[in-house]
């Protein structure tokens, strides 16, 4: 082995735990490692936790970057069996049971844990990617955030009617809830925040176009609230176009069939010029995954996700787990028919606590219990005053639209937010949002020569 | 002239006034020219007017980017006669009164006023940029907050002990005030931010050198504060070096020459280590400045800043006005000798009022008036609870240092940010950082193949 071994401050005696990954699942997992006589190593891509359910926030200016990032080694800063890797992950040795970084070093392990989520995916057609950018990180908040407000700053300065009209469009595909909250989000945009501020174009007059392949929106949530959904969003003055499937998209916008459920097999076909799309339509697990499935005999689904044990190890490899969004998981309720685990942050916490107690009990000797998934509900916000709540009881569902609905989602939103610190500043610019109607994160850098340079102005005119 | 040129919206009768950047003199300069019977274009590379007092708190993490921005057509959204354009002009047209844009439109104009400002200088050592990037705009701010804290997340990773030291030595070049917060702040985050977060390195550990060709630090001070600061930066772990004039900065370090004033002809050459330098030593004016020179017949001092006559226009051109970084303006006092106006924001905001003041005057076929600088003092922070202050009074100077200057320091440069909001989220910022030594915008983003791509841990090793 000539590749440097990282010096992990492990005594010899003492378990390595390693967890790549450090969203709600890996996070959770070194946190219900506390105390434990273990060495934990967790090693992330990035150096930051992110609350990914605000994250469309940061895409429409609401909230600054840091408001929702925390620092991991902050986070693990008094954990003194916790040691961050700012690193990335090429390879599983599972044979030395070995990880690989990419940058030479390479980590050990007892135990793993692979936490390494998801990422978006375009069935296929990845050169859509420059077109419709996917929102899974914060560079691909900065890029939908620079592309929204370059659009109008471009409409503002185009002289040719057609053409402005052209980057007036906006198109949110895929009507899940990261695409009914940007759809929302831009509507508010373009009816309160912008009005005013421009000489040449009336920002309201923008169009935000939400594309859904299916019968409706929200298919997560009960039809009833999936009719509520799509009556607040056309209230916002979104144009929520059901059973209309993407057929292609380019520098001019996008190529839309749309099936009326009377004749499916008769779809209309038409083109939505537009500057500005956003893919919130699907995604896909870690690649991650599906080496690993390929180096264990484990068995990924058509999503990639690796199908794991009832206690979240792979069949035949007590020693790794597989958690949150990379995990097909099954949730064992005692009496009842396993249940797969929604792709969901609840889910990959409790898998990440879940995974926690069962390598304790793996290194006390005792047999590991099967995951359970409690579900405690659905929420989805539409926009300003708007959301749908459906929550789990002992008495039988519970839910609820509305204002109501829109004051309990924010504040089960900002408290789960990590940190005292972000959870005052995120209520304060909301709270400072929603009287001024303003949104203050509207910063756009890079505009000259940046990686995710959208098309110029003056290069997407059509030639001629 | 077959380029398309932008709606500006002006009814015929109404001078078209051109104002090129949005720094503090353009932004005070169409501020001033409210309610006038003008029509105003305001054009800036950027969306966004940036506090840039207190960019170094973006570079070292303590600020979020919009918290120091903001965006610039919000500001005007009131002020109907101001419409904002987002674009980089590439020439402008004397003779035929036109500034030409980089997307190919233009804008006529009755009267310009060019507010490009500065940039850094290498001195004709761009080569260095790479190694030593400069702190002027948002861009360069993420770029000094990624280098800080990815130079501690490789030190945790390097098991070479010589390495690792590298990576922890930082040098800021040029004690100036941006130079002297930098250090003072490196050392802040190194001595109370980091430490307990990392398991194989103590961050205290970490050099923080600040080299000054100079015989003092903060020139622009009086000599005794100067003294002062040093002393300040020393109690934090700074380690000043005075007289040290940098001979070349590569991958590996930097090469510095130290003449003691004793012996300034044999200099001691020595080397430093480094893979993290920031560059405070040198601004050079904007190249538009140079542009207008030659257009003009105009003259350009050693930085590149444009000769102005006593009420700011150009020479033989008094329909062009040059403020803020890119004038060499002279302060006109009755009865005195006319002096240098220095290259601060109040003189920038200064020149400002006093130009648009000049264009209407001229409008109502009035003489333009000398422009007159006011100097209130200078201030300079060096890091937690340390500043100078040198006060201009009626009654004679007010000098000052210690925690008492810095408190009169942040109340001064809160009071100074623009918006309300923006006020209010420093102060709570500042009040956390305080209170927990924490710096919560600890994000880096762009991690992987972004534009500004530090060296790689890896394959900034020496060879062998």
């Amino acid at each position: 082995m000539t590749t440097p071994s990282i010096p992990t401050g492990h005594t010899p005696q003492r378990p390595r735990i390693v967890i790549i990954g450090c969203g709600f699942g890996g996070l959770e997992a070194a946190r219900a490692l506390q105390g434990a006589a273990v060495d934990v190593t967790l090693v992330d891509k990035t150096n930051h936790h992110l609350f990914q359910p605000l994250l469309y926030q940061v895409a429409t200016a609401g909230l600054s970057a840091p408001a929702i990032a925390a620092p991991i080694r902050h986070l693990f800063r008094r954990q003194s069996n916790v040691t961050t890797l700012l690193g990335e992950v090429t390879c599983i040795d599972v044979a030395r049971r070995d990880v690989h970084l990419a940058d030479g070093s390479h980590l050990p392990y007892d135990h793993l844990i692979v936490a390494a989520g998801a990422t978006h995916s375009y069935f296929g057609r990845d050169d859509w990617a420059a077109y419709a950018p996917g929102l899974k990180t914060l560079d691909d908040a900065f890029e939908i955030r620079r592309r929204v407000l370059l659009a109008f700053e471009a409409a503002e300065k185009e002289p040719d009617p057609a053409r402005r009209a052209d980057w007036l469009n906006f198109v949110v595909v895929g009507a899940g809830p990261t695409g009914v909250e940007m759809a929302g989000t831009l509507a508010e945009i373009a009816r309160h925040t912008l009005p005013g501020e421009f000489r040449h174009i009336d920002p309201a007059s923008a169009k935000i176009i939400l594309l859904e392949g299916g019968a409706r929106v929200l298919q997560a949530m009960p039809e009833a609230l999936s009719q509520r959904a799509k009556e607040q969003l056309e209230k916002l003055g979104v144009d929520v176009r059901l059973n209309a499937r993407v057929t292609a998209i380019d520098a001019q916008g996008l190529r839309v069939e749309s099936a009326s459920p009377a004749q499916p097999s008769n779809p209309n076909s038409y083109q939505i010029n537009s500057k500005c799309i956003v893919w919130a339509a699907g995604v896909a697990a870690s690649p991650l995954g599906r080496h690993l499935a390929e180096a264990t005999g484990a068995t990924t689904d058509r999503a990639g996700r690796v199908v794991v044990a009832p206690d979240l190890a792979l069949p035949g490899h007590p020693e790794i787990s597989v958690i949150g969004d990379l995990a097909a998981a099954k949730s064992h309720r005692p009496g009842h028919e396993p249940t797969p685990v929604p792709g969901v942050s609840p889910g990959a916490k409790q898998m990440g606590r879940a995974t926690a107690a069962n390598i304790l009990r793996r290194l006390a000797g005792q047999p590991t219990q099967p995951f359970r998934y409690r579900d405690y509900g659905n929420l989805a916000t539409i926009g300003r005053n708007s959301a749908v709540v459906d929550l789990t009881s002992p008495a039988g569902p519970v839910r609820f639209s509305g204002y109501f609905a829109w004051l309990f989602w924010l504040f089960a939103h900002v408290y789960f937010l990590i940190g005292f610190r972000n959870r005052l500043v995120v209520l304060l610019d909301w709270a400072w949002a929603y009287w001024s109607f303003a949104r203050y994160a509207r910063v756009v850098t890079g505009i000259e020569g940046g990686p995710h340079q959208p098309p110029a102005p003056s290069s997407a005119k059509p030639p001629g």
